[in-house]
C-alpha cells in the first residue's frame, strides 16, 4: 500500500479528478524530512517529520470521537506555547495501544527532542534546547495493533539527517506521500496573500479517503504559514474555516478516533501585528487559508474510497444553519443516493426521500431541487419540461451538482461527497488483509 | 422485478437465511386476494386486498420522515372507527405525486367501497354499506412517478371477485410476493397464544430489503388478528413493540417516505375484555405479538439488499436506552463495519470507531467485545489470548453476534443489520432502469 516519489512520477495517473496540484516551495522555518520505518514492509516512506527550527506557533482541531488516539491524548496534554517538530507516522493508528502506545510516543519524543537539540547545536547560532513537550504526534492506519515504538525510534536519526533548510516542491510531494494510506493521490494545496503590505505563503498537505465524516471530517491536515499569528488567533481562525471545509465534507459518515487538523505559524515573516480575528488585515489570510482547507477537502472527496463522482450538494435558503447542514448531509450520506449517483440515474425520488429523513421542518410546496443547470422541481412541482435524456447526459460527468432551494429562510450549506461504489467495498472489505 | 407463487413454489431458493417460514392459514375475519394490474409489466401480482368482512379494529405506525406519501396522508385523515378493508401495490409509491396521487386514492377507494358494498349484499345476512373512509392504503415503489389510478381502478372488480372466505397457506404466500419490490424472499410469521381461554392467533406479513433504517424502521408490514382489542390498545401495543423489533433494524440508514405498520383486529374470537395494556391478560399475546414483528423484522435485515451476512449487534450495559441505541446503529450503520464483514475480516479497530463515534459516554477501562463466543477485548485490553485465526473462522459464519459491554450501567438494546457487499451497490445502482 502506498507509493514512493519516483513512482508516483513516473506514473501516469488514471484517475482523473484533482490530480494536479500547485508546487509548493520553500516556506520559510519549516523543514520536511522523509524515510521508511518500514511500516509496511515495502520500504515506502511511511513516516514524516516537518521541523520548525525557530519553533512555530500552533493550533488543532480534533477528533469528535468519544475514542482517541493516544497520539491525540499526547497532543492534548503538550501546553507549550510553541512547537518544534510534528512526527506523522502511518499503518498504525496508535489507537486501542493503551499504555505501551502512549509510552511509545514518551520516548520516540525524547529521542526526537535529543537529536533535534544536537542539531540545533551544529546549525544554530542561538542553540535551543528542545523539550519532549514541544514534539506532536499524527498517526494513522490501523487501530489496535501494538505500536512499532523500536521501528519508529530507531528511525529519528535518520529523519534528523535527511532536514535540509531548503524545501522544494519534491519534498513536499514526498511527505504528501509519506503520510498516505488507502488514499490514491497525494493532496496539496498552497495560497499567497498579503498582511498589510507582507506577503504570506499558505501550505497545506492532506491525507484521508475512508472514514471521512461530518464531525471534524477527517483524517489529517497540516497547514503551514510563515505569517506571525498567535496561537489564539491561528485557533480561531482554524476553528471557523473548518465548518465550511473539512467538516463540511463526507464520504461514508464513518469518523476516525485520530483526524487531527493543525495550522503552524513560523513568524518568519514580519508583519503588523495581530491581536483579534475580527481585525480587517487578517482578511485576506482567513480567505486564503478558507482556499487551502477547502481545496484539501476536496482533494479529500476526489479520492475518496473507489469514488467515481464528485457530488457538490448545495443546500439553500433554510431556517437555520443546523437545518441546512442536516439536510446536505442526509443527502450526501444516502447510500441510496450515492449508489444512484454511481449508476448515473437522475433518481430524484432518492433526494426527496433524503431530504424528508433528515427531519427539518419543509414546505413542500417551496420545494426545488436542481441537478447541475437542469430544474427538476420547482416550487413542489415535477417541472413540466423534464426530459430524463438530457439529465441522463448530465449524470455522466464525473462532477455532479445537485441543488436543493428550501425556500423557507436565508441559511445555506454546501456539503462534498462522492458516490458509492463496488470499489467501495472491495478496498474496505480487503484493507487488512 | 418480482415473482409469482407458481415460480416461487417451484424454485430452489439460493439464499440459506430464513427462507424457512410458519405456513399462514385461516384467520377468521381477514380475507386475502391478489391480481396483477400490470404495473410492472410482467403480470407479477402487484397489488393485494386485505378485506375484513365484519371490519376490523386497527392501529398503524407511520414513517417519522417529514415528507410522507399520498396514501400515508390518506390514512392519516381516515377516523373511521373500523377497517374494511387495505389495498397495497408496489411499483409506484404514490409519493411526490401530488394531488393527482391523492385524487386517485380517492376515486380507488370509492370504486372498492361500492364493489365491496356489493359483495355485502350479495354474502351477509346483516350487510353493510361500506364507506371510503373505511379502506386504507399501503403503496411502495418509485417516488414522483404519476400514480397509475386507472390501471389499479381497473382491477379493484376483480380483487373483490376473488375473495374467498377461508384462506390457505398460498394466499398468504402469494399476497407476500404480491407487496414485494426488491425483496428476494416472502415474509410470513405467526403466532398462537391465548387470552383468557380463548385461543388467538397472530398473521403477519412484511415487504422490505433496502431504505430500512432505525426510525419507523421501514418498509410495509401487516400484523391480522381475530383477537378482539379496541384501537387504542392495538396502537399502544403496537408502538410498545415496534421499539425492539421494526425499529431495532438497519439495512442502510435509509428511511422511506412510505413506511407503515398496521395491526388488524377482527374481534371473530370471544375473550374476556381488554381494557388497559398493563392487564396481565394481555401478555402473552403482547408476548406474541412481539416475536411475529421480530421474526418479519429479521426477515426484512436477512433479505437485506446484498446482504451475505445477518449480523447482531447486542450492546449491554449503558446507563441510558438512548445511549444502547446509538451506539448499536452507529456500529449497524457503519459502512466501514458492515464492509468489513462482508470480507469476513474481524476489524474490531472499526467497532471502535464505531462506539467512539457514537457520542456516548464510555469508560474505556470497562468496555468489553465478543464476537460469538470469542472475546476481543475485555475491560478496555485487547484479550491476552486473542487469535485472529478463530475469529476468521467464525466470521464465515452467516450469522455474526457482535456482543459490545459498555458496564457502566443497566440498559441494553440490540439492534439487527447486515453487511454491505458489491451486491448491494449493483441492485441499488441499476434500480430503475
Amino acid at each position: 500500500m502506498g507509493i514512493n516519489l519516483s513512482n508516483f512520477l513516473s506514473s501516469k495517473s488514471k484517475n482523473k479528478r484533482m490530480t494536479e496540484f500547485q508546487d509548493l516551495n520553500h516556506i520559510d522555518g519549516v523543514s520536511v524530512s522523509c524515510v521508511s520505518a518500514n511500516l509496511y514492509k515495502n520500504q515506502r516512506d511511511d513516516l514524516v517529520m516537518f521541523y520548525f527550527r525557530d519553533g512555530a506557533n500552533y493550533a488543532s482541531i480534533y477528533t469528535q470521537s468519544k475514542i482517541i488516539s493516544e497520539n491525540i491524548k499526547w497532543n492534548l496534554k503538550q501546553k507549550s506555547k510553541k512547537i518544534f517538530s510534528l512526527i506523522v507516522n502511518t499503518r498504525n493508528a496508535n489507537c486501542f495501544t493503551g499504555k505501551q502506545g502512549y509510552k511509545s510516543l514518551e520516548k520516540i519524543a525524547e529521542e526526537a527532542a535529543q537529536e533535534l537539540t544536537k542539531k540545533q547545536k551544529q546549525d544554530e547560532d542561538q542553540p535551543q534546547k528542545i523539550k519532549s513537550k514541544e514534539i506532536i504526534f499524527g498517526c494513522t492506519g490501523t487501530i489496535g495493533e501494538v505500536f512499532p515504538e523500536e521501528k519508529i525510534k530507531n528511525k529519528i536519526s535518520d529523519l534528523v539527517k535527511n532536514i535540509k533548510y531548503t524545501q522544494n516542491k519534491y519534498i513536499w510531494i514526498k511527505a504528501a506521500l509519506g503520510i498516505m494510506t488507502t488514499d490514491t493521490q497525494p493532496k496539496l494545496a498552497m495560497e499567497e496573500c498579503s498582511i498589510g503590505n507582507s506577503d504570506i505563503k499558505i501550505f497545506g498537505i492532506a491525507k484521508g479517503s475512508g472514514m471521512i465524516q461530518p464531525n471534524m471530517a477527517t483524517t489529517l491536515g497540516y497547514i503551514f504559514t510563515d505569517a506571525n499569528i498567535p496561537n489564539k488567533i491561528l485557533s480561531k481562525l482554524l476553528k471557523k474555516n473548518i465548518t465550511t471545509t473539512f467538516n463540511a465534507i463526507s464520504c461514508d459518515s464513518d469518523t476516525s478516533t485520530n483526524d487531527m487538523v493543525s495550522i503552524f505559524s513560523t513568524g518568519k515573516i514580519k508583519h503588523v501585528k495581530i491581536n483579534n480575528i475580527n481585525d480587517e488585515k487578517i482578511k485576506k489570510f482567513d480567505e486564503a487559508l478558507n482556499k487551502v482547507l477547502l481545496n484539501l477537502a476536496k482533494r479529500i472527496v476526489a479520492d475518496g474510497e473507489g469514488a467515481s463522482k464528485f457530488i457538490t450538494i448545495n443546500v439553500k435558503k433554510c431556517k437555520t444553519d443546523a437545518e441546512a447542514r442536516k439536510i446536505a448531509f442526509s443527502i450526501a450520506n444516502s447510500p441510496l443516493v450515492k449508489t444512484a449517483i454511481a449508476g448515473e440515474d437522475p433518481n430524484w425520488g432518492r433526494i426527496i426521500m433524503a431530504i424528508g429523513k433528515a427531519g427539518a421542518i419543509i414546505n413542500l410546496d417551496k420545494l426545488s431541487i436542481k441537478f447541475g443547470n437542469f430544474i427538476i422541481v420547482q416550487n413542489g412541482k415535477l417541472n413540466a419540461n423534464y426530459d430524463e435524456n438530457y439529465i441522463s447526459d448530465y449524470m455522466k460527468n464525473d462532477h455532479i451538482d445537485i441543488e436543493i432551494d428550501i425556500s423557507v429562510g436565508s441559511k445555506n450549506f454546501t456539503a462534498y461527497t462522492m458516490d458509492l461504489t463496488k470499489k467501495y467495498i472491495e478496498i474496505n472489505s480487503d484493507y487488512r488483509s
